[in-house]
């Protein structure tokens, strides 16, 4: 919880068999300050208990994954959207976390306008923005990589998701950058000097981009070092924006899945000093 | 040859299994006007064969297939992608098209660093740009989807092809919109329109993005029609740029290189009817 690792935090979806209570036990074990959360495991723990939990184990919560999906063309949907969302941020105001991360959502079924559900998701940060801001939670906009603009993010690079956060205060909307969905822009390293000079930097995970892409394309997340990306140019971008915030490692990696917790964790911590840590102050 | 196929081009990977000659004959029973030829299938051919079968059928060549990988950088590896792509460049002039085709390739492997391979390609097209423009050919950069920056291209958008393009006359250094590789793109519209302006649109490329992304990534390009792209606004950009030139159709798909030509051909007609040519006049 001190020293070398007091921002390294542990998104529990890299450790995804295990319960809420074994993730923060797991790393509370391995000395990390922090856990970024999974809806679906909080609810599971509920949501009081989850926070209590993560309090009694002396952890911080770095990010709650997350809302977002705000993309849907029909009255139902926008109103369910938006439900949800609210529900999000106050769970994420409960876990003492101002950083609500948001998958914005891909095409609805059938519908190839990229530019409508782009303009639907800035309308619907809009209705959302002030009620977050209201709970002291910041709507994180997540660039996914261009391979899920369709089914999953209509929202591609740092750029983009800085142009729609524009509108609102920094407090209320802002950015998370994620090496695996990002590494590939050649306009990475403007956009994250932007994103600071903006006030927007609310997170930063890490991750490889494993090759050959797995065949279910969301599982091609890797363990640092293990796959393409240079950690280096990206985490000195970062750090010299003056971020101070939290390192997450969020991975989905079947076989990392299928490890025993507590080893992925020692990889993880090993990796992280080795290719993120050194670079990470300016 | 006439009316409304007058632009429409069988890039020759479309119908993979046809021998060369087999699709020139395809293309020339449909009544369409040219081809996009793969250099290996020329090879297999021989170049004066190859050039005489085209001409002596009617057709034109819409581009060549490929150059490219200019990412080496090892003297050796750099002296070898130097004489490959001037053997591209003289096959290209002996063929009559102007557009050769590049791939600029990835990372040399174990390496991580994009900066130094963009670079690189740079340094290359500098090298090559004064010896294509004696040619009479155009070196084509083609952006590819970033699912590939890592392992065949660490070119991924318009803008991109564009700054790599903007030392050299448009008449050396041009690029490719093919629409699988820039659907995504939030800057598109704007990357077709400056690519217009300054004259450097030398190929359309069009064919769909099929979801879920194949087990064999390269392998999910699709019929117009079958995935997620629309092509009206792509379409009508192009078109608003004022280009004049072909509309190639390149599907690498398992599925359409098992059925027959004849019928891949029939239904790549029907869908460009529908979905491409009337957007395809400003």
């Amino acid at each position: 919880m001190t020293g070398d690792l007091a921002r390294l935090s542990l998104n529990t979806a890299t450790t995804k068999r295990w319960t809420l209570r074994e993730a923060i036990d797991g790393a509370a074990r391995a000395g990390l300050p922090a856990v970024g959360l999974w809806r679906d495991r909080v609810a599971e723990a509920g949501l009081e208990a989850a926070a209590k939990t993560v309090r009694d184990a002396g952890l911080r919560v770095s990010s709650l994954c997350r809302g977002g999906f705000l993309t849907a063309a029909d009255p139902a949907g926008v109103r369910a959207a938006l439900a949800d969302n609210q529900a999000a941020i106050v769970e994420a105001a409960a876990l003492n976390t101002d950083a609500l991360i948001l998958v914005v959502g891909g095409l609805p079924n059938g519908d190839r306008n990229l530019a409508g559900a782009r303009a639907r998701v800035a309308d619907r940060l809009a209705e959302l923005a002030p009620f977050a801001r209201e709970h002291g939670v910041r709507l994180v906009l997540e660039p996914l990589h261009p391979m899920y603009v369709a089914d999953r993010a209509v929202l591609s690079t740092l750029d983009q998701a800085l142009d729609l956060a524009a509108p609102h205060p920094p407090d209320a909307v802002a950015v998370v950058v994620d090496t695996f969905h990002v590494f590939w822009d050649p306009n990475l390293a403007h956009g994250i000097a932007r994103a600071g000079h903006e006030n927007r930097i609310a997170a930063y995970q890490v991750c490889d981009f494993n090759l050959p892409i797995a065949a279910d394309a969301l599982l091609s997340r890797g363990m640092m070092g293990d796959g393409v990306i240079d950690f280096t140019p990206i985490t000195r971008a970062i750090a010299d924006t003056g971020y101070t915030g939290d390192v997450e490692v969020e991975i989905f990696n079947s076989d990392i899945w299928s490890a025993p917790g507590d080893e992925v964790i020692t990889t993880m911590t090993a990796r992280y000093r080795e290719l993120v840590l050194p670079h990470l102050t300016a």
